[in-house]
């Protein structure tokens, strides 16, 4: 006997200026009806792979038991793959290209189990251009594997350690620097880093220095002391703040006011974090170079 | 014996760019999966605690019995609580933070019945940072609440007296003069005003001019003449048309074209509203400092 | 006995900024609980009927069984009629204002069967304004349908023959020359023109010229040479490729770039076809005047 699901999770960068979410939803509802889609997000920015995978990696531990599908697809039509992988015995199969926008979320939910190439035309619909994929391939096999459809049907068994890996970039640390990035800015301007307030060396203390700069100008960009602090409300007007965000990382933040902007920051600019006096928290911000970068 | 509710009404800043709004269906999906979510908007503008106080207010009367839940939160993390407000009976329950934003839905639902800080941690998701009380806070109390947890259960009681209030501008109306604020500006460009059409002198007739002014500027901006009308549709081309809107309220239109651009309107902004001779409608419209104050 | 439906299929141009699209859920949450809401956009340009109806024709064969709404309606309050057509011997139902909006899916769904017109006041909210037919009409239209009224109730039946009708441009075909348009860009930027593959002349190979301009300026715009392509990921950085798209029509498409934004292509240009050398697809890309027309 097969699992049955009732849950579809849905992200994409499909946006929702186009009915493409719409159709989406509507080709799962007439094959499987009693299944709920929950839109995770759409607004992924187009052909975002890496985002769109940061975006997945941070909803899964949330996202309710059954089908994950993620579609952001820049090769759709190629020979790339179209997956579906199961995590968690079963409990869960996440569907989607095979580019790495499912892996660090398959492997936030502790690894593969089976995976197979949705190739199987069964469960496929049949379409006059092969650029919709989310509507042809993956939604048919969502709906499928709702209805109780065996992952094993929808097509031949892939090797997972063959799958496309997930880029998830690493901070480089040592006792008096730590080298982070910018891995996502939300619609507040809060700056998530890919650092956790555990892999801050012991000696930092509550007051720190940063300095920003985008990959394309090293030695530009801003630099500012920032205060550790638990809620935006406790950064001082102006100021920025270091918080630990909702998924446990920490984020450079403002009070009611964009920190990306502040510091002209974008996804993939680095970011070096040294220790500093307290004493400078009370003194002006520290500048460097405000011409604008990017303006 | 505690009620159980089928639905949730959920209105926030979120914006649909990030995964937030996905990841609060996620949290109910799991924890109450019989419930149905309708998004009312989380189009918000982000922190603006008063314009998702007025979407809330316009949609109360048209929400589905159950409970809504209103996430606009500047102060998130913070001491400011988080709340539950029975209304009609217990009808309907309000969950949000007590900042103001439930506040005048509350009202426009009858008052407040019981109302409770939602404090009890067994109803709580656990966190790594205080930054997202709609995963942790809010959604895990509406979904509870459908499940048939009784209020009470959620926290103590709070005295409803000292609930934050609403901050709804009223006009000064006199025989020759209505003082109004631009509450609203819609995807359309029509701009409510706290004014319904029972609040003009009757003397006022048909044709009225208006003088719009920003706080900032009080003696600039732009003064009209106006007609009212009871379709955007009556209005001429290029003129600026009085409707009665859906909301009962006064709303300055144009015939598919943006009013709030057309007079340099934002909300806030104040517009004085006076009576005028029938036969200055087919004059040219009357313009006083167009010079644009914003650009 | 009359049909249920259990499912509406939502577009409109409201926008997801204001309350609009929620409070039309609530309105059918409460009227008819077990139906589900599908929303496939709404975000149709403000009062753009024509870009409505083609959005409404490209998913009207994914719809599931049920009700359609589409409302994108900028004679609200106007004598206007609002409709309900069967299509599909009545297994399905579109609702909408009576502009064109409903026409081209109406067509693709086998043309109408009953039609009405939505004057009976006990399937109408009552409204204080005449502004928002969406919630005061054809939301309850549609619940009212999906608890199983009958179409015959909803108002007088309507001549099919005089329901206004759809827009669709067609395009002028010879043996040397197709004279297109462009019907819709998309969020990725991929124009769909009105021609299918079979349209294209046998003689015209795999190598095309296109010249765009638009009505206003028919002698300036961008020539181009296109391969024809089966995905996005075949066309050459920089190029531009003619992509059978997932509605079966020619698409003007770049390799994850905006091919509108390359071409200065917007909506209801004109696009012409004509036949190119093999060899020149390896030349330099072939442009004229390409001072930008719309800076």
């Amino acid at each position: 006997m097969s699992r049955r699901y009732d849950t579809i999770s849905f992200l994409s960068d499909y946006g929702t200026a186009d009915e493409f979410v719409g159709v989406v939803h509507s080709v799962i509802r007439e094959l499987a009806p009693h299944a709920t889609v929950i839109d995770l997000t759409h607004g992924v920015a187009p052909f975002d792979v890496r985002a769109g995978s940061l975006a997945l990696a941070r909803s899964i531990s949330y996202v309710a038991s059954g089908v994950v599908m993620a579609v952001v697809d820049p090769g759709v039509g190629t020979s790339r793959r179209g997956i579906a992988v199961e995590v968690a015995d079963g409990e869960g199969v996440l569907v989607g290209p095979d580019n790495g926008v499912l892996a660090p979320a398959v492997a936030m939910a502790g690894g593969s189990g089976r995976a197979v190439e949705l190739s199987n035309p069964e469960y496929r619909l049949e379409a006059p251009g092969a650029t919709f994929d989310g509507r042809d391939v993956f939604a048919p096999a969502a709906a499928h594997l709702c209805n109780g459809v065996d992952l094993s049907e929808l097509g031949p068994a892939v090797d997972t350690d063959l799958l496309f890996p997930g880029v998830v970039p690493l901070p480089q640390i040592d006792e008096a620097t730590v080298i982070a990035q910018a891995l996502w800015t939300d619609r507040f301007g809060n700056v998530q880093l890919n650092v956790g307030p555990d892999d801050l060396p012991t000696g930092f203390g509550e007051v720190l220095e940063i300095r920003c700069s985008a990959p394309s100008d090293p030695t530009g960009g801003v630099t500012r002391a920032v205060a550790r602090v638990r809620s935006f409300a406790e950064i001082s007007s102006g100021a920025i703040g270091l918080v630990v965000d909702s998924n446990g990382m920490l984020s450079l933040a403002m009070d009611q006011r964009s920190a990306a902007d502040e510091l002209d920051l974008a996804d993939g600019d680095q970011v070096v974090i040294t220790a500093l006096d307290e004493g400078a928290v009370f003194a002006p911000p520290v500048r460097v170079d405000l011409t604008a970068r990017r303006s």
